[in-house]
């Protein structure tokens, strides 16, 4: 289990971002592995979704776990969107995390954002972030701070403080959604001693521009599982118009047979 | 309750046919419940590969039940797929779905392909049919023959013959899927005293053809799922590579934002 981690560590200097798809449950995640993604994190949004429960409120512990459980059977790296850690309490953050690692999970997103849309205490992320590290020394943490996101003012200085708070206490990586702006980009990597998470944006700079800012990791958030849907409603739109089918039937020609998806099983079946 | 599997009914006999378009997970129901779509179905295969489990093999009760229990909830007309009741006991797959109606479903299909690839003899499909008409009478029996799929020879008079079997014990619908040979539709909805339901095929006839050959309901299975899964793959294909991207950002017009995702889940997050 450790080798893994030491390889998904080294994925993120690699000379070209580490690309992260983020899956939602079995099938996305077994999908993508068979095509070719060594590492595999999981969207909170998706996986709420999914479940019918609101994202970023810490509703889905249970959820994540199971999935989890599951995913880190696949042959990937699997990184585990934890939200905040589903607790205030940097012990039961650290308990739950743990038990994540005991699974093979190689790594974590832990953020800073709050359900009520303010940015907690630095000091307790801080703290959750120490937690995790002094269960599982090894695992990836992958501190997301969401200071654009929650449209602070002036978001710069203060992703740098807390990016190095987090730093301080431990993390391996931080991660800083909501900016593709490669000038920012490239300051925040100047400034912050940890390979730095981008999230990918529809239109945006790909992964070689981003790369080049210094970006280590490029993540797809909850992109992969909301292009699905759309997918999926515009085959279903097309259908019900009776009309020349649009949207999803774009990608019919990669569409897995019913067999294939068969195929994404594991053996055993559990 | 009741009304509900009234109006379901009902919907068989509209002039055009019934899309019933089929969910796997709590986002997609409630999405294409969103779209206007006032009937949804379950696609096994969905279910089972979410979860991470094989299809047609009885694996996934307990999933389809919880997955159940949370889209009943939704503002829709639901039909869930329960492969072959997961049970050879009638008994046992008239009290699996009587658990379902008491959630508020209002249709099933229930099929009698077999896990080994072979059709189950007519006479348990019917015994099953009855047990459960007899469990919940006002529910919506729709019972699938596999007699295409599983490639058995010379097959409209045995899927004929397999249809009133199972009308004679109580089908309200027969579901025949594998073909969309309009003629052969033709033949099936002249000799079969029931509604019929095909399954959509890509590049096959549309709803209005479909509807002139008879067919009452058009159910997409898979297709929704696989095609979600395809663009997801290719999305994730297109970002690495970091060419132009193809495939399933042709979608990206129709992109749920994040809010939206978060709008399909329930007020009360359960």
């Amino acid at each position: 289990m450790t080798n893994r981690r030491v390889e998904f560590r080294a994925l993120h200097h690699n000379g070209r971002p580490l690309l992260l798809p983020n899956a939602w449950d079995h099938a996305s995640a077994a999908a993508l592995a068979a095509r070719g993604h060594r590492a595999v994190g999981t969207t909170s949004l998706g996986v709420a979704a999914t479940a019918g429960r609101p994202d970023g409120t810490g509703a889905t512990a249970v959820e994540t776990l199971a999935l989890a459980r599951r995913l880190a059977r696949l042959p990937v790296l699997l990184s585990v969107d934890v939200e905040a850690g589903f607790s205030d309490d940097p012990a039961a953050v650290a308990e739950y995390v743990a038990e994540l690692a005991g699974h093979g999970v190689v790594g974590i997103n832990l953020e800073d954002g709050r359900a009520d849309g303010t940015l907690a205490d630095p000091a307790c992320t801080a703290d959750k972030v120490a937690a995790v590290k002094a269960a599982v020394p090894d695992l990836f943490v992958n501190a997301r701070t969401d200071t654009w996101w929650l449209g602070v003012d002036d978001p710069l200085p203060q992703t740098i403080a807390r990016a190095r708070a987090y730093r301080a206490a431990g993390a391996d990586g931080i991660f800083v959604p909501g900016t593709v702006d490669l000038a920012t980009l490239r300051a925040l990597t100047q400034r912050i001693d940890a390979p730095l998470n981008a999230l990918y944006q529809p239109g945006g700079p790909g992964l070689d521009d981003l790369g080049r800012a210094g970006v280590a990791r490029v993540s797809t958030g909850s992109l992969l599982f909301r292009v699905a849907l759309a997918a999926a409603l515009a085959t279903a739109d097309g259908i019900r118009a009776d009309g020349v089918p649009a949207g999803g039937l774009a990608v019919l020609d990669g569409l897995p047979s019913y067999a294939e998806v068969q195929g994404l099983v594991p053996a055993d079946g559990d």
